[in-house]
């Protein structure tokens, strides 16, 4: 299992190191010695909106060396969503092999023309731009529909990586791994409110 | 408040995007336009743990600069509590002002002398690591003592992200910015179980 997660100037930085870090634990906990988990992207240096900076493994690689694409989102799918040079580039991902999105990464998917006639989620404030595509939106933290797994906002990024991880690898591998991340089904250990800070 | 998030060569990258996302949107959503967040390290380019590289804001810069300083973990910790440079710098930071620390990332700060006669909490896989430099070990989300909030593994750095936004910036700033991460106090909305794939 080979993923790339395809990121872009603007993306939202976390939505692509959310999936990231559980896909990543695959392999380094030795579950699949055989996954591999790269950041391709449109540029050599991608920063993101809000400011980190990712340098990217290959710049728009041939996709037939994948077996998953996954598409974080962020502001900056507002602008690729038209650029025909990156919507091409998706395409040639064919009909065929799995999909699956973050927050607004399922606009990128749509002007790819993955999700015709599909039932998506996203960020909840793009509900009404994925809708324009035809999209059938669904307001649910992971919605799968075929070859196309969609999550919603920004940290809905840890549990698309943890369903793939689980769908892939299985429920034990998915366990162990949300364990070594110290994150479960049912959300974090709680945390307390902090003291106030009078000065601030 | 000028945050400095300090990477380095095999970090954890979801612990320092995981508190990057949150205080980073202190300023995007214009709750506080003077909040910056840095991401600064030992070098140009810091490959993580799991094979992402991140491009450092600024190498060693002078720490005076700064108002909170994060230390993120990871592997990487093990070798950078003994290297000399790493540790000095890190005390650079003085007695006074605020430091936070994701996961094993404790263990620099103890190397630091910052955890002395403190509570404080790390990744659960290095409890009696953080307690051989006599820190009072607490298995807790999250854990304020006086200067320093610690914070444990990995994932609750989005909590400890959350933490300083609503110490510095109030309960509404964090109620404001969890919602739009999609990340409540009491988790992720759930998520299902995914369909099997037979085929892996």
């Amino acid at each position: 299992m080979r993923v790339a997660i395809f990121v872009f100037p603007e993306l939202t930085e976390l939505d692509a190191i959310g999936v990231f870090d559980p896909l990543a634990r695959v392999s380094a906990m030795g579950i699949d010695g055989n996954c591999t988990v790269k950041l391709v992207g449109t540029e050599e240096v991608v920063t993101g909106h809000f400011g980190a900076s990712l340098q990217v493994g290959a710049v728009f690689p041939r996709l037939d060396r994948f077996d998953l694409l996954v598409i974080p989102g962020g502001f900056g799918t507002r602008a690729l969503q038209k650029e025909i040079k990156v919507i091409e580039y998706l395409r040639s991902w064919g009909s065929v092999k799995p999909v699956a999105t973050v927050c607004t990464g399922a606009l990128l998917a749509a002007a790819a023309g993955f999700l015709r006639g599909k039932r998506a989620t996203t960020h909840r404030a793009a509900f009404e731009e994925l809708a324009a595509y035809g999209v059938e939106v669904a307001d649910e933290r992971i919605v799968e529909d075929g070859r196309v797994i969609s999550a919603g906002g920004v940290t809905s990024a840890l549990d698309l990586g943890l369903y793939l991880v689980e769908k892939h690898w299985g429920a034990d591998a998915r366990r162990r791994i949300a364990a070594q991340m110290e994150y479960t089904d049912n959300g974090p250990r709680p945390a307390p409110a902090p003291s106030q800070d009078p000065a601030n």
